[in-house]
């Protein structure tokens, strides 16, 4: 048992089962760059506090650097009978430099070096997630420009209701995928502390300066207690549970994709690149990205479920369980990266059909609203305005008519006040136009909106670009 | 676009993240062994209703086999650019025999055909896993027999509450264990009907004959709705639902194991097979395969709510995000499939510390319930008695004693009552002997328990040669 | 702190907080009912074995109807400073009929109490769902015979694919809720199993009769072990799985109603009774009861997931979490019988809008299908037939044409074989008749299966009546 | 139906079970105070704006302050007829002052009233439960000065590993805490924005001043999108997800206090105030408000699938699902609260035993790192270091010893190098200063972090005070 480190007191091997339960490599090989990363910070400061000497340290780095690199280019042999990433580099490491390598261990433990693995893996992931809801936003911000005109029926309860911009739809899922932004940035805030030297769980009795390696992996402080440090996955669990609001958003607007892709709706039509058809219809052209990515969000709240599942139960500090942390966290990142990726590529070249939005908002009685406000403009109060313009709705339906072609002496009948300008004030542009308030459907206002949100961008990527380059035709 | 099988009125490739999404091949390969039963049944019943020639069905019945003997045996190069298992299998096909391949498919789609595959797979995938508990509880039948004298104090509330046979433990876990068993049963009985000839979810034009190829196939019957057929994972969520109470159960199993192993209660050594150490605490003997086993129980809990979610909005029949149930359901059965095995292992092997046992049985309190019956068997009502047993217990805590060495004038200090024979009531083989009740922890109860269970699972296998190859001395 | 059952060896009050968190009775007293009957069968079984006298016995009895009675009647005031409903019900029974009360809890603890006390309550509440079911399908039963004639598209990935009859879709979804049916069915036969006499964990020295209080309580049979049978919660987890699947189903129901009910499908309209308006958009008629559904069957997953969790960590036996499982529980029985309730009389009640289903048959090229069959049973092979289908459907859409409408010129440019008989072969009586498999959607068919289904119903409910009673026209 | 507020178009009344499910009251009407609180506000602005003359905006503030007050002494007889808290109110608004109270509802629909309520409601519930919070944190830190001498074995994997602090351990979870405190303060920000304005989806032709209900109700701003603020309930995500990650703490807590609390490990007992005895066994002393805590926490979870699962499906803008939010979300806040509030009292007065941990470090090797770290730092490899004090530890436990009891001729039979001061090096004491790392258990290291922790909280609460009043003694 003298290969595994822990065999000391130990006199028989491992059984089979157990063997392939206890090996992590298939998955946790993925912390590799970050193993190699967060070794060469800890020999560092091992060697700048003397604890290793400068020529070992130098050994040292350059092997694991040039492992890294290995790793990087997918030239690494990883061994289930190493275990995990960590003895996969280490042992590959002494392999490689001899007795010098052992020395790399030294004031630590697998227990903080992988919450170390673990949080600058995220970090780079929330990064990365970042960068690709920003891609998103832009898609969806020069379409806004580009279908400034478009109106759609709004709707609640999935009835029409009153007439937006498609636009301000569109806006409304660049909010979310905001706050989806801002979500991730706070969690980064919380899991960027360092819990390098806390070694086991107690801290250790080399004098390790924890600041240094904390610095040079850019970590903004080492965590302030020891036992935390190597029993804490919180930043896990912000981090998916981010993920899991940010899937539900792109569950929502795939959601909307696919009724808007029904024949009965008739509002969008994606490319061939987004869809799919049937093996047995000719005539199909199925929204399967949409469906996919409404699909997998599913997933997403699973993986979730299982990580606070997995630590509701676990005394301090470290306990084996926590092994199984990985897994959905690489699932859950995975899952919204592509779903974003694909949601902007689908946006970006979907063909939006503003007649057919057109016939859904003349046919709708999303007009109703208008009269009643009508009604209401002139001293009527509210309550009684609403009941005049619901039996006037009736009144066509029971007729077949639609509010714009409903005679006027219907109208009067109703109620004694109505007269012709009413039916300019139903008209979905009027009546877009009127709700001039902060956050509203009006075109001079949903322009303010895209031009703030493109300002926001700026800092971080050219929203045009980003654009044009997924295909936004003049994005 | 005309290698796709769904082309025809699509002119663009699919955009590559969209690609990647929509295969689905890595992971359903694995339904490969299935997919080519079923379209062996399928042809076959094509020929007999005279819908392919006899000779074109040979042929292809042939290739298929041949191909499944490919996929058994890990030859198949199965390639992502043909999308998933269905069409690797029907393109090779195509591939070896030309033209009459892709008559395979007459009257049939992939809706009707990957729900067959997937009621196919979890049939087996119950089978197995019923087989393994079976092993888990011969393991715990055959040691319960041979720990019969042992004695253990019986915790509520995790604290020390009344004297119990170890194998009374033991078989509490085959309790929660043959459970899990029927409860695969019943869920086989409801997955055993065949979607196949739904089609895409109307049925066919074609003269098919559904009750052969359900035949064929070992299912009870053909589905009753062709809509159904191809929109139903009922058989999935239940399978899950009860992998994911068997995950509670390991869990559960595995906490105790946990808690038994800590030194503070010492009363279970697992074999240094089923443990690892520390690479830095060389005294560490932890049991990791009870907590991996554990910590694995919330993936199930996580791949359950994946699959209710994933459904819970889908409108009838087929949608594309129903290609995502794969996923989760192979992962519950493999990790409910190796906790059953590890732990068989790790029980089968497993030192109980009679020693420890005694000692925390002597010094629990395990035996005031006795003085409580022992007065209430003399007239004083339970509520009372139950008052003057704990007094003493708070004398003996204040003094630092045990029941067994309080003074006698200290017992009749709190009731009259009291003499000598009480000393003998409160000895735990006393104790534990007069709980003669049906289901109780008196030695005949238990013994009889034990020959019960062994004769339930004869039928199945020989429990105690499972237990001898998995390492139970004596077994 | 003699007040409390427990108070023996205790000195202090229990803090405000604690005392709140510990009373349990604004819950648990729901389970009256039922605590009464167990305490009777408890008490006679005590007398039948000469434990209690039989005159104590005999007031106990009487004490505990009368106060059963007083609960039904809603008469109890329950008291939260008695902790649960267990000690409300004997602390008031002492009051009556003093000491002797005492008695009624000989051999017996809280821990099989209330594991009885939930069996029996589960019990009952799983044979109400089932009624509901029942109540359910016969709705829909009867509805699919009146709707017998009416076609409508049949959806995969919620794009129109092939015609079917609407009764085949109320049958789909009468599938759905048979299962559902079943599993409750399943569940029963293991819950039903009596823990009575299991006392706190060991079972106890009284001589009970176990099987006497399991025959009086209509159980099955004793369980077969004290610890399980206070620490098992497998028949909530399994009760509660089967009502997650069925709200699962409901959902879905409830997502078709309300996509049928969008202006857009318009396929169904929900009467008055079943729908609301908006207090500001008068001529909204909004799938309400639908939507309240679909959006509580999230509250049900929630409740199991509430329910794995809680039970996962728990070592045997008894452990005070336990307390937990009642509320959610409770909530996800509730939440399903009214979903059933809801749906029951808004499907008797819906107006399925033919016309408007048939308007989408045509215009949805659900007879691309058809055209591809046709060339098929001329020796086409299938997926060049498909070609040809798709491109037609293609020239189709280019010129504002439907299958139908197409010149048959246009038909010959794609393939040479078509004559007129293929305008006749799509038409969508035509089709759906075609499709002669069992569980296929020609009227013989459906009709089989319904009159199969009302057989299945008949023994336990007049569906015809029930359906009636709900409001079916001539139902 | 003119008393329902949309019962324009409507001819017939709600089904009763639909009208049971349509009323929210039951539920909603916790929201009362804020309901006011928003009303008031949106009238004042609709004075400020000329919409309502100053006479009835006055007259409807007044009376809503009224009925406010009304709410909180809970005079307030809420009604279910009239569905909601908001008709609720509106409805004895207009009973009371009349015609008038109609006006209140001009500008605005039931779909931006309800989200503000939501927003202001979680916005001060967020508060309580940071300040619940920081009550928890003040007692841990004053307990872990007192406790500063006190040394405890550290664990991994449940096994002794290392010597710490008793305080380092209770820092370790403030440091869990905190990080709940700083997540809800970030969540708060997120929700801090106004939806008032939006009214029913795309806001409104009144000219509303939609900043300055921002600013009444202690917004940071109105939201950007209208339909967006209708439709979003991101703030309860994020909210529920602090929640549950919270519970998760609370439940890690709780598993340590049910752990430590067995009689195998006796390292605390809690006071009667915070425990409860058993109705069958005299000597019972269960922690069941730790159990209780951590079986709750499971609810927690429940609650957060159930609102990710609610929303994960919706379109935009609103959809009558999200009266479903407002249950898993109170239910969340009202579990954790209790949580916090019964672990403060508990923990303020729970009786550390110092002696029992002391026990459990001389027997539990926990000094083996020790004796590698002597020989590394005399120039022995690690990792044979490591092995050496593994075979020692072996030798101690074949012959019943531990190492402070080794004799020293097995010392250098193992390693030539030992002497007898690596007797001292092994002392818990000494072990415990030597590791004297930043956020290590040294008691500097340790005693300087208490005072950090102290000085955070200062501007908050007075940490002395709180600990005193919950009961901790020189606290």
């Amino acid at each position: 048992m003298t290969d595994k480190p822990w065999g000391g007191r130990f006199t028989e091997e491992l059984d089979q089962v157990a063997a392939r339960m206890n090996a992590s490599v298939d998955v946790d090989a993925r912390l590799g760059p970050e193993d190699v990363r967060g070794s060469i910070a800890h020999v560092r400061m091992l060697a700048a506090r003397g604890i290793v000497s400068a020529e070992d340290a130098a050994k040292i780095a350059v092997s694991l650097a040039q492992i890294g690199g290995e790793i990087e280019r997918g030239e690494m042999a990883w061994r289930a009978d190493r275990e995990d990433v960590h003895m996969n580099v280490e042992a590959l490491l002494t392999e490689r430099i001899g007795e010098a390598g052992g020395r790399l261990h030294t004031g630590r433990s697998r227990n903080d070096q992988v919450a170390t693995d673990m949080r600058l893996w995220t970090r780079s992931a929330c990064e990365r997630v970042m960068e690709k809801l920003d891609r998103l936003i832009a898609v969806l911000a020069v379409r806004a420009e580009g279908e400034i005109d478009v109106l759609v029926p709004g709707y609640t309860h999935l009835q029409r209701a009153q007439p937006v911009r498609l636009s301000h739809h569109l806006l409304a899922w660049c909010e979310m995928l905001e706050r989806d932004r801002d979500r991730f940035a706070d969690a980064q805030k919380r899991m960027n502390e360092s819990p390098l030297g806390a070694a086991a769980l107690a801290g250790t009795t080399f004098p390790l300066d924890r600041a240094m390696t904390a610095r040079e992996l850019g970590f903004s402080r080492p965590m302030r207690n020891s036992l935390d440090a190597v029993s804490d996955r919180d930043f896990l669990l912000e981090a998916v549970s981010g993920l899991a609001i940010c899937a539900v958003h792109l569950s929502r607007i795939s959601e909307e994709l696919v009724i808007w892709s029904t024949q009965e709706f008739g509002f969008v039509e994606m490319t061939d690149r987004f869809t799919t058809g049937s093996s047995i219809m000719p005539q199909k052209k199925n929204p399967d990205m949409a469906e996919l990515v409404r699909g997998k969000s599913g997933r997403v709240i699973g993986d979730l479920v299982s990580l606070l599942v997995l630590m509701k139960g676990l005394p301090l500090s470290y306990n084996r369980d926590m092994q199984e942390d990985k897994r959905p966290v690489f699932d859950a990142f995975d899952t919204v990266s592509d779903g974003l990726d694909v949601l902007a590529g689908a946006l970006a070249t979907a063909r939006f059909r503003a007649d057919r939005m057109r016939t859904a908002l003349l046919e709708g009685f999303v007009d109703a609203t208008e009269v009643a406000d009508w009604l209401a403009a002139r001293g009527v109060p509210f309550r009684e305005a609403h009941h005049v313009s619901g039996r006037l709705v009736r009144r066509c339906i029971e007729r077949g008519l639609v509010l714009a072609t409903l005679p006027l002496e219907d109208w009067r009948a109703e109620h004694p006040l109505f007269d012709e300008t009413v039916l300019t004030a139903i008209e979905p542009e009027v009546a877009v136009e009127r709700r001039d308030v902060e956050g509203g459907p009006k075109k001079a206002r949903v322009q303010a909106e895209i031009a703030a949100l493109l300002a926001r961008l700026a800092p971080r990527l050219d929203a045009r670009a980003v654009a044009r380059d997924l295909g936004v035709e003049g994005g």
